[in-house]
């Protein structure tokens, strides 16, 4: 039977860096080529990254993209590469508007495009906003077998493209996709990209790039499904990866001679006739697990922490660290992201602070490695107090406000990324400084909620120990009441319901979108809901001007959820 | 000829208040009655307020919605209001999701219905995200005269159901609208809405919104216009306003017997059939002279930083006042908006501060009579510049953000809003100090460039000449070169290009979205370019956490501009 050995380029690409990402094409195009690959499968638009956002409609990166993607053909053709046909995604610029494309370079030029068909404009995405809409399929044949494309979005809708190329007649799909992570995505990815390929009656090469690229992470998660569905291969989670896979493909699937499949004009391009046999020694196929759920998140929020870092030139983060739990935690996926060498954590003791708040800090950073300061803030916060005469409410943020101006202080002095250390639960309820701990230019865990913060610590503690390593995390910042430490004796429980039922009530009401009625459904008692929601709607303006960090969730704060910060609706009537 | 004595309802309602909303439509369609006119129409989405964002998906937003559309229908009618047809705009949400919709209410009920077909996706707007598009046209028979109906967006594309109706056969088409205000955009309007009604062969009732919602404000410019595309009335500006027009109408418009014009499915509802003879007297047309231009925007910035303090509750604001002229414009804005009562000044003489930023900052607080407080930073500053042995560019900041530590206490303290004063050519190249200057609530002159501030404060000054008032602004805060004043003798010019050049870099490359090669066209020189696109791209994490403000241009940083942080394109290659 024909075979077609096929290299599946799981990479991490940076927005906007034409050269660069062109670099990484040729690079990983060169590998497959040494390893023996017929074709080569890059991500959605991985010579411009994604997504470029508002990029996308300036003319001057669409032409850039365009001649980068012109280049990058020539550069493969001279670099040895011209024969194995490679499928990369990129920025189109036609006179219809700007479009998320997908093109085939061959022999030293670019033989076939196609453009996204299905534009999503829910979640985090905006595509309607940015591309026109593509009503072409190009199929290429490569040593006499017939290859369809579609990209990512493409593969979540019923019907369109896929049905096209089913109708059509293909021998195998690829699918290059920008798809971004959020938990138990790999879930639902599976079963997709198998009804998919029955849907086009060929095997789906699906690839999906990786890395971290502001609040988004890709998780990479590429894997080939064989026309039955079955899963052949599967490439790691979260790390770049070339996936070589052999496939036998019977051919003759070209069964229509019309151009026109449903609504889609389909040109058919030849790149090679003659058929490959077999291989010798074959690729054994690799399915790689999905990560257990910590470990994935955890792997999610080390990349986009980490890519967030390198990708804007930072080498070190800076942070507070209260002893508490959360930046703990924050301090601990510092580590993992750049070595404790890149991470300076600042205790900032404040006359309410415990002795734990700093003897656990100490221990945090023995057992880490990372680099330990301490920064009172009495004499800070002493000055404001007194000279602006501030009481209370107004009291207990200035001295949030001296730790973010002393971190920022030590940014702007030594060049380090501040990271900001809430997490959901506070963003969602406003249980936060502004311009205090909400200090930063990234805030790698404002998308888990308090109870996975914890989970989470005792995960990656556990994981320590598993390796023979000391657990990260001092058990005490785990078991502690968790405090602000804004006045005496405060604790968190003061003033917020206790975690677990908060965060069940913000999980529906924030990710559910859930009304008042469905709240009280849910068995949530009328005055939690009242109180949870209100504080929910009026911390708006606080999450406005957060940092950005990494998306794990269905629905991150940020561009996923887009409220008025003007708004009078309360759930409820109330 | 028949006639009709037509209300125009240009008010200012508040997103998510429902209730609120209601009222304000009941109270003016009893004036409205009281006028005698024969209908009266509200702007887009006026029981919801407008934009309601994602509130638009939460399906208990959307049944509240429903159901206060229906309890507004029978309130009108107990109001005696019920003979008066209505056209109010709501959100609906039906099997296929939300809509953005306006109904007809008449005799205490919801008499027709219809859904927005054509949804911006560009610029501030997501409709698509929100909205699905509708595919019907309700054409109410009302004193014998087919209305129809458009809404907003359906007016600004060609074809599509202004075509339709024109197909139909309509007397008169009548177009909820909450159009943002932008620069220019008044004079865009009035040719299009002419246009629209030659298309329709009807004459054209355009009703816009008023007021301020987060970064949107909303001008009003409501009008009506004559088949033929002359203005007949034309409501003031930035001010709500009930405008009657009394129109003759021929009559004899459905042409249309089916029930489908174009792709439209078309209903036609009778409210009633009796003709309604001219009425003696009849209202005197009035046409409202758009305003100049300096004094629209004014009126802009007033109207969008008034709106955002009230309908966010608050009664006071706070600025630091430099003697500087952002600073000064933001102040003679808030006292505008305000009353100077509600105004709290403070001027934070550092030691690096000038005496003229002292005595300027009294001048306006004399002029304008806000309040006027003195907090010298220089004790703040030098217990955090000892502790963490700042210098430089981190001694700097550290300045700047014990100002916002300052504002931010008093804040706390005293329940006001803080406002950040910089302006759009500053937030712009990243000329601000991220937690210090840029501390704030609300922006007031976020949008303006710095040229267009000093213009504005001459406009302003000139202004209150012509009135016989003081002049708010001090002629040296005009006058004087500008300094963030951060190190002895420092000036703007010292890192920054002269500002009109540099005013008209970023008017071509933020706004007009051009690239190197343009900009090299429009014969700046490649250094000027680099310096300047250098500093705007770098800046966006800075924009990312600056607080919102009025939208007055094209082009806004915020949601009108949506580029990544994290992103390696440089304009020009380098």
């Amino acid at each position: 039977m024909p075979q077609l050995r096929i290299a599946l380029a799981q990479v991490n690409p940076t927005v906007g860096d034409l050269a660069g990402n062109a670099d990484t094409v040729v690079e990983w195009t060169r590998k497959a080529v040494e390893a023996g690959a017929n074709l080569v499968v890059f991500p959605e638009m991985v010579l411009t990254g994604y997504p470029v956002e508002d990029l996308a409609m300036r003319g001057s990166f669409g032409h850039a993209s365009r001649a980068a993607l012109d280049a990058l053909a020539a550069r493969l053709g001279e670099a040895g590469c011209g024969e194995v046909p490679v499928w990369a995604g990129y920025l189109d610029l036609d006179e219809v508007g700007p479009r998320n494309a997908a093109a085939v370079l061959h022999g030293g030029a670019v033989v076939a495009r196609q453009f996204k068909h299905h534009l999503p404009n829910y979640g985090v995405f905006d595509e309607r906003r940015y591309f026109k809409a593509g009503t072409t399929l190009d199929i290429v044949r490569v040593h006499g077998l017939e290859i369809g494309m579609v990209i990512c979005e493409d593969i979540w809708q019923e019907g369109g493209p896929i049905a096209a190329l089913g109708r059509a007649g293909v021998d195998l799909v690829v699918a290059p996709n920008a798809s971004p992570y959020e938990r138990a995505k790999d879930d639902a990815r599976l079963p997709l990209v198998a009804r998919r390929a029955r849907e086009a009656g060929a095997p789906l090469v699906y690839v999906n790039q990786v890395g971290g690229q502001d609040d988004l992470v890709f998780d990479g998660d590429s894997m080939v499904v064989a026309t039955d569905g079955t899963l052949l291969a599967r490439a790691p989670q979260f790390v770049e990866h070339l996936m070589l896979v052999d496939l036998d493909l019977p051919g003759g699937a070209a069964r229509m001679d019309v151009e026109v499949a449903d609504d889609f004009a389909v040109r058919r391009v030849v790149v090679s006739t003659a058929l490959v046999a077999g291989y010798e020694p074959a690729v054994c196929p690799t399915v790689a697990e999905p990560l257990p759920e910590a470990a994935e998140v955890w792997s999610a929020l080390v990349t986009g922490l980490r890519d967030y870092a390198q990708k804007n030139g930072f080498r070190s983060v800076v942070l507070g660290l209260s002893g508490g739990i959360d930046s703990a935690v924050c301090a601990a996926l510092s580590v993992d992201a750049l070595g404790a060498d890149a991470v300076y954590g600042v205790s900032m003791p404040s006359v309410y602070s415990s002795a734990h708040s700093r003897s656990d800090a100490a221990d945090l950073a023995e057992r880490t490695g990372l680099h330990y300061a301490e920064q009172p803030i009495a004499d800070l916060v002493e000055v404001f107090v007194r000279q602006l005469g501030l009481t209370g409410l107004a009291e207990e943020n200035v001295q949030a406000r001296c730790r973010g101006v002393t971190l920022m202080g030590l940014s702007n002095q030594h060049g380090h990324l501040v990271l900001a250390t809430g997490n959901k639960t506070e963003l969602a309820v406003g249980y936060s400084t502004i311009y205090g701990d909400a200090v930063g230019g990234f805030a790698p865990i404002k998308d888990v909620p308090k109870t996975l913060v914890w989970e989470l610590a005792r995960w990656r503690n556990a994981e320590a120990e598993k390796r023979g390593e000391v657990p990260p995390i001092p058990e005490n910042s785990i078991e502690k009441p968790p405090s602000a430490e804004l006045r005496p004796g405060q604790l968190d429980s003061d003033s917020l319901p206790d975690y677990e039922l908060l965060d069940a009530v913000l999980d529906d009401y924030v990710e559910g979108d859930r009304g008042y009625d469905d709240l009280v459904a849910a068995g949530f008692a009328p005055e939690l809901i009242d109180r949870v929601l209100r504080m929910v709607d009026r911390a708006e303006y606080k999450r406005r001007q957060y940092p950005p960090g990494t998306k794990i969730s269905f629905k991150a704060f940020g561009r996923d959820r887009r409220l008025p910060i003007t708004n009078a609706w309360r759930e409820g009537g109330r």
